[in-house]
């Protein structure tokens, strides 16, 4: 992954051509072994007036090949990771490219929003009102009407994952905050403080997918290797729910990429969770089946999650510090854990023991999820 | 598919549901066999500022399971289909809907264009001033340039494809139009004149595909299948292309699909090909190998691409009659490519002997291209 953050002067294009330049160094593999592409971005339309990337951004990483661009609002490269993953699997392809770009700081905050909410019901949400912080802050109150809760045990979550990015180079925000500092920010949307928000913010990631057979062919690391898949959906819009503090889709996409590695939740030893506001943290950790629901919210003030608890939960200082350029998201996930998994990352050392990984990248009010599972291969 | 033509009352979901939902009545299925949908859309976010059209769609339908929205321009649906045709072989699911919508005359035909404009690169082309009929007519110039031919010889593809389409109830244009009428059209952008240029429509499209196990122990109509597929891409602006006349994207899907299906051009015996502009069809039946570069300006001038021709070329009436609601077309060209061969659609009487067609939809200036050849199966 690029650097997330504010570079509005660059396109996204160039943040791609990057993350895939930066992904066959790490994989020691030429672009013009690539066969396909499966490229996640989200709101090019409204911040490039560009649609049609699968080719652009095989020209720029200097691949040939099908191309495709996939769209599943935040989610969006995740699941191109998936389609990548399946793609290799079928024996269609040894090699794969994967990734996202996303550029959201070259247009207004309000225009941003805009775009943001394409990825919500645009008749019955949008027009009603609701922006993504809004939708976001029904379901945290909403959790709180049914489970209990407070501000506080959401601000937890936010001063964790900052903690945790603090020494990442590749984080937007590497910078501490404590309790105070998020329950006196500005309100966003009630009960959500400025802290509770992830960040708009430019960048890319992209990953090398390679078959078994490939990487022994080649010589090429297998320390880690993708071995569970999910994807799920669930109604765009929150007001079609049967509970609203709860992410079916998550659900779905997590007993699906279980079943498919053959493990189980408790075999997970660090995670990476689409917490694009600190109550998605929870209804994450709820669904992938951590906690029972109700029962994450106080997680990392417990300091379950926490660098040194026993499931430690955005290492890489999550969407809410490391950023959250949409399109890239997911690839950045996989990037993330790989690192901690490999052992170079700068939070490596808190996970020394850890085999499985898991990430968890979400579209919309979770309308869309897709979670991979990731292990070390002796 | 929906009926095609101009509808800015309905929605992108209520008309991709129509789709869907005769396409679970041709399958003789219930929406819960789906196990998941590959959705194509190009400008939804123009159009409706709707992203995030996977799950809409996949609620739309009935459906449940993964969704996602692919986007490759005017091949969206197109490059669905194949991404669904290769999750079915996988052996990751025997039941996939795919297909595609677009809604495009409920805004104005200038913001159309602009929408449209998306598909091309925003930097290198649209900047410079050109929009869609514009770029096409470079080719078409360039096509003059190199290997001759003239605007008559544009006119004769016209002619055809709207002769193809008075009886279709589901084109867009059910009228004859003659040379003159053609060459007396308003100029848009020379050489074409109106009839040169695939109309702003509004429609859907929808298949459900089963595999050949599925099919069999269900007991379900197997007269028609996909039995090669291929996706190819190229530079996105023509600029950096070798030929501007020339499209190696369609020459890649082609010789892939070709090569899947284990059959040559000369084995086709109906296309339907993306005739967004007339001579489109003209670089399309060169690429797909049907015609030597240059050789393919006078074939339905000479009648052999009519529909009493040797390789009768968009017996729907192509793009430019039956219409082309961008997002929905790949899709619409498997479902007429199906009834043709099944003896079912309104021009299958000219084909009675047919058993192998040809799909080919481009996206862009042929940026990225996806061909699928449907064999009836015996």
């Amino acid at each position: 992954m690029t650097a997330f953050g504010a570079s509005p002067e660059r396109t996204a294009r160039d943040l791609f051509a990057q993350a895939a330049g930066e992904a066959f160094d790490d994989a020691a593999l030429e672009p013009d072994a690539v066969e396909e592409l499966f490229y996640g971005n989200f709101m090019g339309e409204f911040a490039e007036v560009q649609g049609h990337q699968g080719p652009l951004m095989a020209e720029a990483a200097g691949v040939s090949g099908p191309s495709t661009r996939i769209e599943s609002a935040c989610a969006s490269s995740g699941v191109a990771v998936r389609h990548g993953v399946n793609q290799v699997r079928s024996g269609q392809a040894d090699v794969v490219l994967v990734g996202g770009a996303e550029r959201m700081k070259n247009i207004s905050t309000a225009e941003g929003t805009k775009a943001l909410s394409a990825a919500a019901d645009a008749l019955w949400e949008i027009k009603a009102g609701v922006t993504f912080p809004g939708a976001y802050s029904l379901m945290a109150n909403s959790y709180f009407d049914e489970f209990g809760g407070t501000r506080e045990d959401l601000a937890h979550i936010a001063v964790k994952n900052h903690s945790n990015a603090v020494e990442n180079d590749l984080a937007q925000f590497q910078m501490a905050i404590d309790i105070d500092d998020v329950l006196e920010a500005p309100t966003v949307s009630s009960p959500f403080g400025l802290y509770d928000c992830s960040p708009m913010s430019d960048g890319a990631s992209a990953a090398v997918l390679v078959s078994e057979e490939f990487a022994e062919a080649n010589g090429l690391d297998t320390s880690v290797a993708i071995t569970g898949v999910g994807q799920g959906s669930d109604s765009l819009a929150l007001q079609d729910r049967v509970s609203i503090p709860e992410t079916p889709a998550a659900v779905e996409a997590g007993e699906t990429a279980y079943e498919d590695a053959g493990i189980t939740p408790e075999d997970v030893d660090v995670a990476e969770v689409h917490d694009c506001f600190t109550i998605a943290e929870v209804l994450a950790l709820e669904s992938l089946g951590f906690y029972e629901p109700g029962e994450a919210i106080t997680a990392a003030r417990e300091g379950e999650t926490t660098i040194d608890g026993e499931l430690p939960v955005n290492l890489s200082g999550g969407l809410k510090a490391k950023g959250h350029p949409v399109g890239a998201t997911g690839g950045a996930q996989i990037s993330e854990m790989t690192k901690l998994l490999r052992g170079d990352h700068v939070n490596s050392d808190a996970v020394s023991d850890a085999t499985v990984g898991l990430t968890h990248n979400a579209g919309g009010t979770v309308a869309s999820c897709v979670v991979h599972v990731l292990e070390v291969v002796e």
